[in-house]
């Protein structure tokens, strides 16, 4: 299935429609203290905004996402990330609300991030990009709905690093979201989630080809780092059942130990092709700075050391999803969400659904998700 | 406190006391069907071995330990990697005990592995080294036990690697152990087990000064990538638990963040600092050898898939230990093992300890352990 025929609702405003990019002059006043001028945000929209503008629903991507929720990714040309969750018939459908999904700041898919010109320079940014914040992405996605005309979203979906651009958008925007919802995220990096993305940081800088991160002029990318990052990054999106359950210890190809250093184990080959598959489609300084951003969450010490006075100006309901297989963001960190909203007086519903896959089960065929958002945004239109 | 004064007994059998080493002239044959001539090994003895030989007590290193078990590292200077556990009044002790460690087959503290000359080209092995596995370090340890005339091991002890070793000896050797300790350890590498070393081979790999293994010419040797494999292998030997402790997200010398890339979090300097330390004492292509022994690891696959049958011929009691927060050799494995153990009809005492401090917390101050060890030393004595 193609999603550019079936999903794309036909427009004649250049602004909405699949593959569009728009740069806004800014400045934007990033958590540094430095700006950011002009901001280019690429992004997709799927189906039409209704007369009052009440159906409205912003996607927010994980780390290493992109705006292509439910299209095909123009590398990869695969189905779009989210297709499970998003499309005709879907608990988030063109067909109903008015979808938009834009490729966060610092990011490689066309927005703004380190790939981009300087302008002050006409040469690539890269490690003189400011550094950015999880707020900072979620005003970079105030400007670009401004620009689409969109006043109030009825609802801001995101999982992992999605979920955490969900739970700040109504603390910055109060007046501008009705619903948050917030599937297998946190409210801040753990002492693990930092020291997991540390060693990645550390693969792609040890790169020799790295360079400080000024390898755009000839191309000669950090693939080995970036993919050595990709491979640790991606055995904490997976459970240990999980890998057991799709890999144990068989075998790849072969009937027996080669007494070698071959992909001997299915679960090697699985992990280097993950790794090398990664390189392709995303930018290893992009993978510095979205993991820094994310370290750097913790919405709580943006408040005073409190996640209840975070939440206490918002004004949407909560859905917090986790899944009991994650032990990247174990439903413990949902449990500390939810406890916070109640204490500010906030409207929360909480599911920990069950699940082989760890934290990717957000990602993947997960139909009792599909019931709470189908329910959630039900109750809340 | 200098081991070397205070533990080392005096003897004027130059096979005994530390910093020993032999060259045995082998040919000891492998798991893979290769042979290797000579067979260097170095090792330590503490206390004497006693008339009737029964007070012998094999301590197995893990997977980056060593011989000085209770002795100074040459390198860093630091205690025995075991003195909480080895020494006078210690569960193992000296005054009681005849102690012997070796550094284990692959290694690079002596014993024969990639660092070692090929005498049929007199250069270093190098990846000409052949894999070994977990049996033979134990045939190995076999080798050195008749070399120092130890017919019969009072106890074979282990944690991590260790525990593996002192799995395999009374499959190999039923006559010749008494008891084994086997503790946060596990009968087979996991998926999840096998996809973290994989990262860490394809770190050291990725490196360019690795150079498929012959970098020893130069010196100049692959560190950056040996660094980024310790740093991820070190996560999977603290619980998250006890990092959030430890460091949660405290910052390492500053009151604020800096928005850039040094290490502002605690947690990003102590791994660092791991990662750093671990290349001046430790040789990659050891580190590919003996996480490799640790891969092909899974004893009942050596046995029909039954591990009841690998353990059908041995006579030795089994104390089996393992740690509440090991998420690296969970509890389950060792339950896993015990289950085997009573299906084979074997004596098998088990204690699953609580400890904040995840699969290292054997190397720690675990009194509880202690007292399990002795305990269970001298029901057996």
């Amino acid at each position: 299935m193609s999603a550019h025929r079936d999903i794309a609702a036909p427009s004649v405003d250049g602004r909405f429609g699949l593959r569009r990019s728009v740069r806004l002059p800014g400045p934007l006043r990033l958590d540094s203290g430095a700006s950011l001028a002009p901001v280019d945000i690429a992004y997709e929209t799927y189906g039409t905004l209704n007369a009052d503008g009440s159906n409205a629903i912003l996607i927010c991507h994980a780390l290493t996402g992109d705006q292509f929720v439910a299209s095909d990714h123009p590398v990869t040309g695969k189905p779009g990330w989210w297709v499970r969750a998003v499309g005709p018939g879907k608990p988030i459908d063109p067909e109903r609300h008015f979808i938009i999904c834009a490729n966060v700041l610092g990011s490689c898919l066309g927005s703004s991030g380190p790939a981009s010109i300087d302008p002050a320079t006409d040469q690539p940014y890269a490690m003189r990009f400011p550094v950015i914040t999880i707020a900072d992405m979620v005003r970079a996605q105030a400007m670009l709905l401004d620009h689409l005309g969109v006043a109030r979203l009825m609802a801001v979906v995101g999982g992992s690093m999605g979920g955490m651009q969900a739970l700040v958008w109504p603390t910055l925007y109060p007046e501008r979201v009705r619903s948050a919802i917030v599937i297998a995220s946190t409210a801040r990096h753990s002492a693990q989630n930092i020291a997991f993305h540390e060693v990645g940081r550390q693969a792609i800088m040890a790169d020799p080809r790295w360079r400080g991160g000024d390898y755009y002029a000839d191309g000669d990318v950090p693939s080995s780092g970036l993919a050595v990052a990709r491979m640790a990054a991606h055995i904490t999106y997976l459970s240990e059942a999980g890998l057991t359950e799709k890999f144990g210890r068989r075998l790849q190809g072969r009937d027996a130990k080669t007494f070698g250093f071959d992909a001997d184990f299915q679960v090697e080959s699985y992990l280097r092709h993950q790794g090398i598959s990664f390189v392709e489609r995303f930018d290893a300084n992009s993978y510095l700075y979205i993991t820094r951003a994310t370290d750097y969450f913790d919405l709580a010490e943006d408040h005073g050391g409190s996640l209840a006075r975070a939440f206490a100006q918002t004004r949407a309901r909560f859905c917090i999803i986790s899944f009991d297989t994650d032990w990247l963001y174990p439903t413990a960190e949902s449990r500390n969400i939810v406890h916070a909203l109640h204490a500010a007086g906030r409207e929360a519903t909480f599911v920990e659904l069950s699940s082989p896959f760890g934290h990717d089960s957000f990602l993947l065929d997960a139909p009792e998700m599909n019931r709470v958002l189908d329910g959630f945004l039900r109750a809340g239109a």
